[in-house]
């Protein structure tokens, strides 16, 4: 069954803790990304979500990182896959929102 | 300045809750959505995600929420807008996960 | 009936010129975008694309624009509606993909 | 140096053909895909896009696959990696157009 709670870590080298899930499925923890598009070195930030509780465990989730070196927001979603005799794996997608100074960057804003 | 506590509502109807942001970013809210792509009736779900404080007061923000009638999950990222004479706005884009049964069907799970 | 033939505006501004479409659903045409993340000047720009030629002429299309200023390319993929009493409108989205040194910083590439 | 003409394979299976690069980057060829949402058997399909012709040869692309078997088109956009002393290598990312009845189902027709 999956739970998210404790230490995952993606193909890029990112490494994401979870502490423990609540009754409801909200989760707080810590983003530590391997790649940045900002200036500024990188530093561990904080990260809120929910998951799905399901009774097969194949759960879906999100999350939000509050990127604590750059003005930026990113959003991730995914699906916890418990296949027998294999490792939980997460297969995730994200969005990129970087900060623009008016709407009529707004097209740009999202990767 | 941007605060995204309140009541704020899309073109396509959705309407958002959110109570009050945290001194840390964090808050939380509920959504009804206006659109589905689900099989049961929707009902309001609980969303819950992080906002920058920056000083300028056109924060990021992202949010999760947590599909209370389906196995999905969806993310939202974007940015408040408060140019000058005009209502404050939000520009978000969104990624939603639905539940797939195996690893096979992960490319089809988000749009 | 949707013909793609012609000048469609988006919202932005941006204006597409597509010439004739052929029997199989191919077309080429021209692409001013309005907006740019380049340095250089924006040019006019080539597309190359293919659409759907179903009976009850909504159809589905897409295209893929090079983009003469910089080392990107942008696809497009949408439909047409051709609501009752109305004027046909595209309704699209888009990937834009920039060049990149190197596969280390593949996942930054598309917005 | 990359160049497109020829097969290509990913991690799901399908497979691209691409002829002959026109001097001017068009390119033609057809889709075998191997994943599909939709009810009717795959059948190969043809694709147009355009590439750059980049003197470092690590060229991005496009291309708009128009299915036989659904009403639907798939673009991809990606980059070409020609790293010392390694095969070529394709990243991409696609969008898919479901067609829908009408605009207001128009927000869950891409994924």
């Amino acid at each position: 069954k999956c739970d998210l709670t404790g230490l995952w870590k993606n193909d890029l080298g990112s490494v994401m803790h979870v502490s423990m899930v609540s009754e409801d499925g909200n989760f707080f923890g810590e983003y530590h990304t391997a790649v940045s598009s900002a200036e500024k070195p990188i530093e561990i930030s904080p990260l809120v979500g929910s998951q799905h509780l399901d009774e097969d465990g194949q759960c879906t989730f999100g999350f939000t990182v509050n990127w604590k070196f750059s003005d930026s927001t990113a959003v991730f979603v995914g699906q916890c896959f418990a296949e027998d005799g294999k490792e939980e794996a997460l297969q995730t997608s994200w969005l990129l929102r970087e900060k623009v100074d008016s709407l009529s960057s707004d097209w740009k804003a999202t990767r």
